[in-house]
């Protein structure tokens, strides 16, 4: 069937429901829905009489199906009216009559339209299959093993519908009992192709109809020979999500380009009072050293830390890029209003005392009068921002100014000033890190969409509780990731945390499980806890990105060679299966009772040179393709000089253009912990007293490679 | 049948099938073990001829399922010598000439003894049970849902053999599949009782004979009245493993209490040389304090360190506890036949170039020594111990002087210098430090009887890459748990790390499944990770033990009430419904705006007061039993003020016998690291910019109180 007429089609069929008032689609709407998209259901007809049942009986071939179908019975195998597994005309003559008898007798006054002939599927692998509509995601696409099990286990995978035939194979794999579809005990494989064509066409039947709020294959069986729908289920919305206020990538990138890197802020609500907010911001704004104009505005000054006041934005010379509000809540429209009326086209609204303390009818106002002027709103209920390569510290918390290559952002404040004091603690080198809050406008996917052109910018690292929009976010991520890798810690991930996350900003924390999916299939690298994230941040624009998968393991404790490896698998990299010459080259290094293999244990004993001497070949052999040292402090080897040896080492080779990502876990006395840091900042991401850390970014970058495609294969 | 009985039956069929060169018992032999332990089978019996099986099918009324019986034929399926459903004289006839038919097509060879007749089950559950041994833990029971999708997803669990009725009951719970077993969509739940009768049965039959390598009921169809093990198969173990060496419990803690409280040490290969191991050994007992006396043995020496040198350990005068070695391994025996004829208990062998260096028959030379005259053997291949309340240093690292509550030991030099720097950074107090290297004789086991006694040590925690003899861990264990917490890192967890083990120390990792569980069953905290393990060791002596499995939450940032509760769930933790009366307390203390219900969200801006009022509430409250804080740095209550506070009120509430653990996850500029340690060191367990580690320390105690029996509940 034609596109456009199988639309219509469908479209014809669901307006009549909804004309009837009802939701949910009948079995033989359902099919007929299934039919116009391809969906391969058992063949059926309905037989009025005995001659035409064994007609239809004889069009399928096979064993058949017989059901009484009558308006007056609903619960057909209580009243005799179901027969399974009936072949060739006498006994399709016998069955339907007794069907019959069986539904007089059962119900004298029944009105009987006939009986219903079906096709008898073969036996085969139950599969579910189906969309619904995720309130982060919309449409979504969802396919799992049907039976008693995975309903208990709940191992189903999702997807962003529309689905393309890849993608819906790839969810075949997704799932954990994947293995069950390749045919195990001596079952046959089910036709991989015919079950993804199922879910390809379900997820385009939701897209084109975003009024069909779930659709539910359940089960489809799958055979070796092809995946037909036992039944089909479609259950229409109530109502329609409102759609959203959108942007084009273009007018994202204008506002935001002003805002992250602007000429001129005016300072809403400036003080020179010390300890008022627009006293800090003013403060940090001006010992941050932003070279643009600051224009400090406030009725009731001339002058606030040397700076020239204003007592209005409108009386700002010049054009302006950024205002940043420093006033109560409830001042807050009036002076948006000037905002908007100077066209000024970022506002930072600092002020809490909107939606997450239950006034949300001012945020809306605050929200109707930007769009009515085009400015964006950064917050409210936020610490700020910062863009260190601007020397821009737009909050009232301390400057940063060690410049880097990380992004970060956060929903949270809390989060926001741990982001900071971690940053600080551990010199990380920082493009960016901005407060989110209440997202009344401007969220995550404006932000990645800026971070994505922005040059300073190699790895983005987000905190979020939720997502606004979630199709957005994927877009934006979908956009970056092939450029820089995406970091996200998603909070409120158990039914806790996401009641937690409800009554923090409002938000409807959708399932962990479509999130998970979702985020995995745009290449967001997924951080379990802040920690992690923070550490993945830091370390990712350190390490080069791998060429390969082959990961060597070179230790002098084989005990740190144990739990290196433990390590090496919970992440999901490869030991290097080591080749008997590559093998030859490393036991010339290491003491007769050392272990080559991989790891490759050269024993605690080792002076320095044995280190050297097997890290070098590490790098210099071309098939390997990511170190993992495994130090071990001992008085022959002290950390400073392996350490040393080490930077050393790697800074040469990549002096050579070879540039593999070496980490490392450092078991040793409190010395490790210079050396750790002395390491780091020489690009080998190490750590002290973990053997977990280390591997764990090491993964990271992992991910992000295959995500971005620089390593072949997908996920 | 009574028990010897039974015993006696089995033995002779096992003498049998022994005598016949046989590892496999035939199902009519492994049906006539199962009727001898209680283990409920179908109907069943052997028809040698037609007539016979005619006969036998009248007997058992239904449906019954005819197998070939040959000791020749080993898949019957596949010799088309197996049929389902066989119902009526003239059925079972035809079906039993088939089968025969079918079995001498497929092996013209074939000793065929009859065919089985076999009562057809009802349908029901499948589960799996059976028992293995296990190369760690001898004999264990197994417990699993039958079908593909299990062998898929290994949902399998395991206990220490034999079972009582109770622990046979837990297992049917510690399936991730449990659910399934109470009944889902419809169906009955199967009798529990009847299948943890099955496993408890099958448990006790190994027990008894340990020569059964195996037995699989596969499956067991379980109803809502029964369950019945369709098949049976016993195999038979090629050799026993040798018995090892034990001590009686009094052996063990009289040898450990002179190794761990020694008057009097030797050092055998004491040098006056800097840079020597002997030397270093020397120095740090001198250097560290050491108040008995200390005999350096050397042959050419009179006096090292201005103490008295002997030329042989026989020489020293009086009594000596401990002998410590820092010669090299080929000296080793002879000093060990002198350190024997002196009766010295322990000696401890920092040398290394024994079984880790391949030289098996080096060690066993030396462990028959050791053996021949009693002495205990610490190692070798060790950095030595620390018993820091005698302020004993017999190593050759550096002195550690923090006396504390935890005891440390490793399998591993390399992770047992990151125990030492760990500790030394963290200021941690540590009992003892002990390094166990190639556990050629004293090992976890032993050390973990000392400790349970040591009445310094309140924790243990101990890193391992395998358990010389499983059961005598666990024992030694569940002896410990009702006192104190005992921690274990397994390294060698996954497959990859099991290889490196393998490569490490020859040790034969065990499947970690069974060492999860059982470990489980222990009640041992199992450590993720090193990390983990060092932070655990850290701070479970720091906090006092819940009284029950209310946890709090109360936060200053909302988004680390987020991702706190993520934790709590993560960590298997319950969030506390709050009643409406102590919600409307805390409500008393916060805006109006702020959350109460759990976690309590006083929101940012808040003064010192209301993180002082909220928490003494949550002190006060006997509902409480444990407080999780989320601050947040601001200016109006900064990092040092919330640590005095929380400090000062934690231990204002101790003194009046109100013991609650509290922990705090602090979000904040590089302050609050500051701030964590302050409120470490006061009982308040705090960590800087992670929301995991203080949840995740938090369940560590938790889990061992309930381990302990303190919180009831089991698991």
């Amino acid at each position: 069937m034609r596109a456009e007429d199988r639309r219509l089609r469908v479209r014809a069929l669901l307006d009549s429901v909804r004309a009837e008032g009802r939701t949910a689609l009948t079995a033989p709407e359902g099919k007929l829905v299934a039919e116009a998209y391809g969906i391969a259901v058992p063949g059926e007809e309905l037989a009025r009489d005995v001659e035409e049942a064994v007609a239809c009986a004889a069009r399928f071939g096979g064993p058949v199906v017989l059901k009484i179908v009558s308006p007056d019975i609903l619960h057909k195998s209580d009243a005799g009216g179901v027969v399974v597994g009936v072949e060739g005309a006498a006994r399709v003559r016998a069955a339907f009559r007794r069907i019959v008898d069986n539904a007089r007798a059962y119900a004298p006054g029944a009105r009987i339209h006939g009986v219903q002939v079906q096709e008898l599927l073969p036996p085969g692998q139950e599969v579910i299959v189906g969309a619904v509509t995720d309130p982060t995601f919309g449409k979504v696409a969802a396919f799992g093993l049907g039976g008693v099990l995975v309903e208990v286990l709940r191992d189903v995978t999702f997807r962003l519908a529309p689905v393309d035939a890849d993608e819906a194979l790839s969810m075949l794999d997704s799932i954990r009992s994947a293995q069950v579809l390749d045919g195990v005990r001596g079952r046959p494989a089910v036709d991989r192709r015919a079950v993804a064509e199922q879910i390809r066409r379900v997820s385009e039947l939701v897209a084109d109809f975003p009024e069909i709020a779930e659709v539910d294959l359940n089960p489809v069986i799958a055979t070796a020979r092809g995946a037909v729908a036992a039944d089909v289920r479609v259950i229409l919305a109530e109502s329609l999500p409102p759609v959203r206020r959108s942007y084009t990538r273009a007018e994202i990138l204008t506002s935001m380009r002003r805002l992250m890197r602007p000429s001129s802020v005016a300072v809403i609500g400036a003080s020179g009072e010390p300890g008022k907010i627009g006293n800090s911001v003013m403060r940090n704004l001006v010992d941050g050293g932003f070279p643009g104009e600051i224009h400090p505005v406030n009725p009731k000054a001339d002058d606030i830390l040397g700076r020239k006041a204003y007592r209005s934005v409108t009386d700002v010379p010049g054009e302006v890029d950024v205002a940043v509000f420093a006033i109560p809540a409830r001042f807050v429209a009036a002076a948006l209003e000037e905002v908007g009326r100077k066209k000024i086209p970022n506002a930072v609204l600092i002020p809490s005392g909107f939606a997450e303390t239950g006034e949300h009818a001012l945020q809306a106002e605050i929200v109707a009068i930007a769009e009515r002027h085009g400015v964006r709103l950064l917050g409210p209920n936020i610490y700020g921002y910062y863009s260190t390569w601007q020397d821009l510290c737009a909050t009232f918390c301390t400057p940063y100014d060690v410049k880097g290559g990380v992004a970060l952002t956060s929903q949270s404040g809390g989060i926001g000033m741990a982001v900071l004091g971690f940053a600080r603690s551990t010199k990380t080198g920082v493009s960016a890190i901005v407060g989110l809050g209440n997202k009344a406008d401007v969220d995550e996917d404006d932000l990645l969409t800026w971070f994505c052109e922005d040059p300073h910018t190699e790895c983005i690292a987000m905190h979020l509780e939720d997502l606004k929009d979630g199709r957005a976010f994927v877009e934006a991520a979908r956009a970056t990731v092939p450029k820089k890798p995406v970091v996200v810690l998603k909070a409120g991930r158990t039914a806790a945390g996401a009641r937690a996350a409800g009554s923090h900003t409002g938000a409807l924390a959708g399932d962990d499980a479509v999130y998970d999916d979702i985020l995995k299939q745009a290449g967001v690298i997924r951080a379990p806890g802040l920690k992690e994230m923070l550490e993945y941040a830091r370390a990712l624009p350190v390490l080069p990105t791998p060429k390969g998968d082959n990961v060597v393991i070179i230790t002098g404790a084989g005990g740190s060679g144990v739990l290196l490896s433990d390590a090496v698998t919970d992440n999901g990299l490869s030991l290097m299966e080591i080749p008997p010459d590559l093998d030859t080259a490393f036991r010339a290094f290491i003491p007769p009772f050392g272990a080559a293999g991989n790891p490759v244990d050269i024993t605690g004993g080792e002076p320095p040179s044995t280190y050297e001497a097997t890290i070098r070949l590490g790098l210099e052999d071309p098939r390997i393709h990511a170190l993992v040292l495994g130090y071990w402090h001992t008085i022959v080897t002290p950390p400073m000089v392996f350490a040393e040896l080490t930077a050393r080492v790697v800074e040469e080779f990549r002096a050579r253009g070879v540039e593999k990502p070496v980490v490392a876990s450092l078991a040793g006395d409190v010395e490790v912990e210079e050396a750790g840091r002395y390491l780091f900042e020489r690009g080998v991401v190490a750590y002290p007293y973990t053997t977990e850390m280390p591997v764990a970014v090491l993964g990271a970058k992992y991910r992000w490679a295959r995500a971005a495609g620089l390593l072949g294969g997908g996920s």
